[in-house]
């Protein structure tokens, strides 16, 4: 693997960056790939552990055409933010918790895990080399995207031989542009995932599959698609990259973690969350008849933040929610931001600062 | 992408080769990767159509880290094989079938197609530049492996901007090295596919997933894993990369091809020369019970080509089934693999000669 660098064009690049800020149009951002100037990659032999990686120009790798990334898709993915605060501190929002996930997913596709210590140093060292990439407060966030491949060579259907764990990233401004609330549609055709599957983990093998389904809502007119447990076809699991809520008076509701859906991270804050204002949150099947009937529904991850969804269509059936001021979504979401960009002070311990000195 | 010469190393490469053939162990082949001289690399932009592509040194690619073959698992893969002739032709088994099944796949994954003259054409240059890798009459066959995945940068969950269209190859002997039979263990816990997925095209994303309960298998003392169906869990589909075969008196039954199971070509050639000989070849659902009630199982694919089952377990269960010279899966290996060396005339169009003057 010889990374080069390779100046990327993006429209939203500005002629010229300065000490502080690279030349980025920050009123602009959206979630589409602006690459910054460094990128990390280490790598490591199955059955030994990744001890040393280091900081590269962003640019291409080389990797051999018959390894089971390529081939068999032995590959995980995780995806986590770094903000700045007014004061200039840049924090990264729960980096423990991506590295636990990436370990779960690591044990459930055969692959060399990273250990938490390695992921989240690594995650440090990619935000500190592209601090000038972290958008001004307000503007947005820095993405930052590790990735885990089977990298090694082998012909079979077998794990790879060696892995190569990388981090990329981009700044980023909002998911789904200049919306309200989304409009989701229903699948009531194709499953994401099933039990004894993948849905559990963030491997790669989940996404793909749900890309013509999506590519066809969204030339529908809907934001995203929102899947159904394949057991049944009567709960609702997540999104296509975002899990999901529904509010009912007191009560918020989203499915459970029982390996059909991902875990996600913004989930389990916004629960934290809910609970502190005083809300019921329960995790259990949530059914499609319930969601139709809800006060409220909303979607949660990293790259929407907290989103309240305007509509549902299931089959010809549309049903609209409260979005807006009054929604609880909407109060959620300051709540996490506020946290996230150290407007409030971080009780939890949920941020981690980039400089050592800052702890 | 820039591929460089990578002159691996294999054990079972000798110091010399000479015009005729490369050095090669032949004696000593399993299913293993000898790179070999030559590859072919062809790239297109989502929208646009294959139109050109090149034979390049075996080496390494390179390629963004934000695509979506690394991060998201969009990406196809094909197996096929050249055989060389006691009169040194070299014949490849039934090319326009992979080139179908790739188009099938792309389709559902939302990818740049390459059509079945482009595919068929990039097979017999991938064959023709690797000639001298083309194992002797008998001592086994040339492996091609295309690949078609999505190489284009994007950050978000969507179709890649850019496909890539490549094809390596590599000599290879038996896969399942010097056993009278298969030991197969139906995993009664993971599924590997699901309706509405991915199961019935070759996507890397069915691969990864089944990894683990393969090793599992595998350090148990099985050969493969026999999966059964999500829905209902009662009705066998496939183990990890062969399709499946029980028989019953003059009854040859096997799962059909309704989208969770992958539609083998080697599948579809047996079941053509088991009806030739006088069964009777039903593709229908086929039950575990049935399974291990059967006279005689076996399994087919490129890599396994026909293959007798020898026991089958399934929880405490143990069942053993008609081998060797009487089993039927004996006389269909024979039957098609003397129409794929060319020992027999082949009278159904199956075979394409790589020399343009022997059609
Ligand atoms: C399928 C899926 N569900 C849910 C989420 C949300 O997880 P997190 O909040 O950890 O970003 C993601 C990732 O963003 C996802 O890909
Ligand atoms: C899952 C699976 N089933 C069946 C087969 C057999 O298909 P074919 O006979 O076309 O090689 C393969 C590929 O070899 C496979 O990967």
């Amino acid at each position: 693997m010889a990374p080069s660098v390779q100046p990327s064009s993006s429209p939203l690049r500005t002629s010229e960056g300065d000490e502080k800020y690279a030349n980025v149009k920050w009123e602009e951002l959206g979630f589409s790939l602006i690459p910054t100037d460094c990128m990390y990659v280490a790598k490591c032999r199955q059955g030994e552990s990744f001890t040393e990686g280091k900081i590269v120009p962003y640019g291409d790798i080389s990797i051999s055409p018959c390894c089971p990334i390529l081939n068999y898709g032995q590959g995980l993915f995780e995806g986590l933010k770094a903000y700045r605060t007014e004061d200039d501190r840049i924090l990264i929002f729960r980096p423990h918790e991506n590295a636990l996930r990436m370990q779960d997913g690591a044990e459930r596709l055969c692959m060399a895990q990273p250990s938490v210590e390695f992921f989240v140093e690594a995650v440090k060292q990619t935000v500190l080399a592209n601090k000038k990439w972290v958008p001004p407060p307000g503007k947005g966030a820095l993405y930052i995207r590790p990735l885990l491949i089977g990298s090694g060579a082998i012909l079979g259907v077998a794990p790879a031989p060696e892995y190569t764990f990388l981090i990329y990233a981009s700044p980023v401004g909002d998911y789904h542009k200049a919306s309200s609330g989304l409009n989701l549609r229903v699948d009531h055709k194709s499953h994401r995932a099933h039990s004894g599957g993948t849905g559990g983990v963030k491997s790669c093998t989940n996404y793909s599959p749900v890309v013509k389904s999506l590519v066809e809502a969204k030339s529908s007119g809907f934001s995203d698609v929102l899947f159904l447990d394949a057991a049944t076809g009567r709960n609702i699991e997540e999104a296509s990259a975002c899990n999901i809520f529904i509010v009912k008076g007191n009560i918020v509701s989203t499915p459970p973690t029982s390996g059909t859906i991902l875990p996600g991270i913004t989930r389990k804050s916004i629960s934290e969350l809910a609970r502190d204002i005083g809300y019921q949150v329960q995790e259990r099947d949530v059914s499609v008849d319930e969601l139709l009937e809800a006060d409220e529904v909303f979607c949660t991850g990293t790259a929407v933040v907290v989103k309240a969804v305007e509509t549902v269509t299931f089959h010809d059936k549309k049903v609209k929610y409260r979005t807006g001021k009054e929604a609880l979504s909407k109060k959620l979401h300051s709540m996490l931001t506020s946290i996230q960009t150290g407007l409030v002070e971080d009780t939890k311990g949920w941020m981690v600062d980039i400089d050592p000195c800052q702890g």
